[in-house]
């Protein structure tokens, strides 16, 4: 955090369109013209200033993303874009797929049934219906 | 799923303890004289069913679960028991504090220091205190 | 739980299609491709375990399942669900109205009219509007 | 809602008394001195109005509550007061504990842990414990 | 509150329509052939209950709701009301976009955004964008 | 955000400590030898950065921020932050009451309640009860 806010943000602008493309900008243009301080900031804390941190890989942010987003609920946006962003960081579908179904017994059906169709959504956009189950790396 | 409840209720009981230890055990005695049927599914639903599904492995279970409880809140109870779970598993205090570090962006500030000082809580239990910074593997 | 999980899920989808008709039958539908794993734990585990244990009725399941939705938010795919299933358990529509009725006191007018409005959805598709006062049995 | 406020107040305030006896009596002494307009309004929105209306038995309504408040998290206090108020609608310990378990399914694991843990401790001090299953009336 | 019930409801139509206008009109006209008493109950503890105590001014009323709504989450039709009603109090709309901005920080950036969102529709609707900012009074 | 993060975390302290004296240092104290990381985090994008942005008042931004917690629920230690912030910007005791009855509406009794009986600890460690109303300024 010795980076100017600049900095950051310009970094984590780079990262996020890397990790989640198009669902990402799409969030951040809707907010351009009623809050550009609140898109900057989401940038520049999250992919600007903590993805970067050593201490989890990139992998491991998103699984986590994932179920942070599922147990809050009503989240669907952010979870279109990180669905996009943990694909991009390796995980596979079926690995998605399962982390939402693990969410069940934490905070029940309906918070783990519309994470799950956010990711049939994405899924969809990809060509990666149906899914098919994977054996963990 | 075809296994009958009571096969993995055992399998769940066995893992859940070898997982989270004395935390998991005070949960399951407080509910023995008033509704051990929640105590029953809690076990075989989680660890008797699911964490033995190969799609994830249990450190990316347990990582995903303490973000959907920080997601969640109220749920210092279950963190206790997956803050240990987190440890058992492999992952060290440096990368749960990430993790919860993490979870500011996406719940704010008062979700991630309630789950922060429950695993400041276990991390005494356990004599890990100070967390110092360590690199991913 | 002696029962095999095969067992509870036939049990548990014929007691949903008989509860819930068609809005549960979607849900499924829309699972199917992405997390068939997520819809059949969400059928074994609620209408193949627990809703046919004897200690509560199925109209007092029903109503009660209302409430926790209500509370929860964030449910509208479920409490669609569950609308119909309180409607074919013996509720009636004013009933129904009264109970989320009730829950402003609790957890506050967006999600008792959010509720609300799902239901109205229910109740027009069944021609059942305008709900009218009628007294309890 | 043609009556004035305070004989709502009244009516509800005797009402609440005669439901749930000393836990609500300690929560609106609790507010006596920081916000009496709190504790009226708290009283006299739910026992002095909904409560009284013909749609639904009060028993119905404390089955109600104990679902709204279990997924809404957080409400230990009040889930005191209506465990309370089931039993003295004739809610059975076993009934209660059957509504909570119910609540795993749509809510997770740990909120419904939290109710049925505030549920033992009135069961405890109303020496109804161990609780046994006893069939639905 | 020792006026009557109709009294309440009649000044809290009035001034609910005055605050916010079509969004508010909307809500009621979705639930006038549902739940009468819902709509009620909505206009007269707020509006007509609440809002015209002198311990807070209205400007201060529609900024605290502001921050409610964001905080508790999926409340959007509530949020385009009390939009409007924050603008036909006198807060301008580089004011309401701080206060959503402000939210970040305590519950999260999914929570933040969505509000936004819902004030930048309102805004539209009202000619209003982009938002310039404006010093604060 | 064009300073480092350095600035804005010395400048945020200063305020924050200004703001809320010992219940924030107290939030802070405990996180220090856990996740210093997450106590910076949170001092630099509440204080350091978005309250002293010109856009709201010091006093709106407490009275907002009691808002976005009283709704969030589950955040008793910081309403205990920002009780004492929003006295110190010059809220009264009965307009802090007043926020907290107003909640009500829309988040429900039970977190109205837990926010009033912050309020109340905070209030008799300086004080302050029992609360009388005043008018608004």
């Amino acid at each position: 955090m010795t980076k100017t806010g600049d900095d950051q943000y310009e970094r984590g602008l780079a990262a996020l369109r890397e990790a989640s493309g198009d669902a990402a900008q799409r969030l951040l243009d809707a907010l351009a013209d009623v809050s550009p301080e609140l898109s900057r900031r989401s940038v520049t804390w999250s992919y600007g200033d903590l993805y970067v941190r050593p201490e989890l890989t990139r992998r491991d942010r998103e699984l986590l993303t994932l179920g942070i987003l599922t147990g809050l609920g009503g989240a669907e946006a952010q979870l279109e874009v990180h669905v996009n962003g943990a694909l991009n960081a390796g995980l596979t579908p079926s690995e998605i797929v399962e982390a939402l179904l693990q969410a069940v017994v934490y905070c029940g059906v309906p918070r783990a049934v519309n994470a799950t169709l956010v990711a049939k959504k994405v899924f969809a956009e990809r060509d990666l219906l149906p899914v098919r189950p994977t054996p963990a790396g």
